[in-house]
């Protein structure tokens, strides 16, 4: 996939913390020091990751090769690859095709783009949204893929969001990442992070012929309507990717209130979005909160167990510390047959609030995953 | 299960660091201050987690039950309950049989008292060991319960170490502590961590009255071989506990060199040994090495990319940050048949090093805790 940007765009970005990160991921990391950008460039099943001096190359290559496409340079191109790591992967494969790409390139190739970097996804992603900014409306358009944080070998998440919008590099770093985190960074499919995940923000600043300021300023009422547009929009795509998760029959939102502070409320909900046991129970339609409280109790934070309060949806199941008494197995039982499920905790300890999003751990994951390359 | 101790038994321990741990796991955080017992009660069905205050009450009311049985303070009975989480224990259930279980007591039912504390455990599980300390023989026997480090709702990992050596309480739990470190808290099945999880050593020093002098320095030789004695049969009860993992049918080694230090090697292992990847490759028998970089890359420890290498069993399979070219996927797929799989892997980065144990993720894991309760 080969993306084309109009001269002026500015990247933001949000790259894997992995310590084997991807030679695309480096790569990124290193342009976007400089926030400018002409071309991104995404191929599907080669990692390139784990693989050395060679990946570095193939990297350095690839950006040579868009650049020559798109009339810039090589400097000004983003890559991301997802696929198999640890296996060489060769430049000349893709790179030669990417003249073709950029002579077919369109301003309505948003479903092709969408397909072309899925990789075990069983379906292509997108999102839209319009936001009016003063006078001005402009769009904020965005793909993405990933069949869970990680699909097999196919590890990675990689979501790519364009908007006409005119902003700073600098604010579009800020606005990038406080979005990723409420979004991209709140799902989980089964823990484990890829050597390849990226989140890209492209703004080409085009909409500023119509009039629109550059936004420059996080307080300035268009920069806040311009953020709320796009976590929205990071979101659904990231919405998405856990209801695609390997395997998943259930889509789950976990609320953790009452923490100690916000990362506390995180690691105590990622600590129930990760439990196998807590996936499982979703899985077979078991009301299980007794696994809830494992959880909360392993995530090593501050809570009090006599405090504890747990619901399924608007039933409590517990409170006090106990089962509460009105609460009937039954109740639990016929709720869990919904497809979208919510588990609400109060640690009853401060004011730290989070929500995660997971999906239930199924025998179609291990059969997707175990019976993967053989 | 009642087991009865000789009067001057010292007792040291482990407890789980859960934040919702048990009350009973309170109640020996107490005793063990004191360090004397004269008898332990066991419950197999009802952890009595997330029970409130009548939790409390009903410890104390198997306390006074066991004690008037054992003819000794409620103070000196250590207890342990294995089970449902949240529901309430009447300790009247089995309270009234303690009585005639001290009756029947008798010094050679260690079978018994294994699988007395049996949940999902598909076997029970004991060790014994014998050791020459000056001139006389010490024995060590021990049961142990759990098929994972948690069992379905049966959540718990539970551990009792008896032996007729006289040790201080001090010198017990650094022992205690030493040895569970390096192997209860070595292994894992899936991550998650119970409410109740209780490691006891109970020294009777009966063999004081052959002439062995109370073991009190850790720098005494006999000390240093009790230890050794007391680790060995530790690590065959935890072996045993990660065999009868729900649903392995492998049981795999992973081994971290290279580590910026032995915490950080812990860290590395724990994080390949808890991946769903990794463990659904392995059930597959898929040598996908490229899942235990990922692995490595999400531990968020120090690794030398450009130095990591990878061994399955004596099998090179990556070197210098790359796949090793001698490797072959044939010889990786051919080790993996193997029903014992040892991983290692070198970060190249410093000298820390651990050992943990693990086992595979199949689809049965996913049959025994969907379908459990319901």
């Amino acid at each position: 996939m080969l993306a084309l940007l109009d001269p002026g765009t500015s990247v933001a970005g949000v790259l894997t913390r992995s310590k084997t990160a991807s030679a695309a991921v480096d790569w990124c990391r290193e342009r976007l020091v400089k926030g400018l950008a002409r071309a991104l460039v995404v191929n599907s099943g080669n990692a390139n990751a784990f693989t050395g001096m060679a990946g570095e190359e193939a990297v350095r290559e690839t950006a040579r090769a868009a650049a020559d496409a798109a009339g810039c340079s090589s400097k000004e191109v983003m890559i991301a690859s997802t696929g198999v790591i640890g296996e060489a992967l060769d430049p000349a494969k893709f790179a030669n095709q990417l003249a073709g790409l950029a002579d077919a390139a369109g301003p309505g190739n948003w479903e092709d783009a969408a397909r072309a970097i899925m990789t075990t996804d069983t379906y292509p992603k997108l999102a839209t949204r319009r936001v009016r900014l003063g006078d001005v409306d402009v769009t904020l358009n965005g793909i993405a893929k990933g069949a869970g944080m990680i699909a097999p070998d196919m590890a990675t998440m990689l979501a790519f969001v364009f908007t006409d919008a005119p902003i700073t590099g600098a604010l579009a770093q800020v606005l990038c990442a406080g979005a990723a985190d409420r979004t991209f960074n709140a799902i989980t499919v089964d823990s484990d992070t890829s050597t390849s995940d990226t989140v890209l923000l492209f703004a080409t600043g085009t909409a500023s012929v119509l009039g629109l300021e550059t936004l420059s300023d996080p307080l300035e009422p268009n920069s806040g309507a311009f953020a709320r547009a796009l976590e929205d929009l990071m979101r659904d795509l990231a919405h998405q990717i856990v209801k695609d998760g390997e395997g998943a029959s259930k889509f789950i939102t976990v609320t953790v209130e009452g923490a100690e502070d916000e990362s506390a409320a995180r690691r105590i909900a990622f600590s129930i979005a990760n439990s196998p046991l807590v996936k499982t129970a979703f899985a077979g339609e078991d009301p299980n909160w007794g696994r809830i409280v494992m959880a909360v109790g392993k995530s090593g934070e501050a809570a009090s167990r006599d405090r504890l309060a747990i619901w399924f949806g608007d039933i409590q199941v517990a409170k006090a510390g106990e089962a509460d008494p009105g609460y009937q197995e039954a109740m639990g039982a016929e709720y869990m047959k919904n497809q979208e499920l919510t588990v609400r905790v109060d640690v009853g300890f401060g004011t730290g609030a989070a929500t995660v999003w997971t999906c239930d751990l199924t025998k179609d994951y291990i059969a997707i995953n175990a019976d993967y390359r053989s």
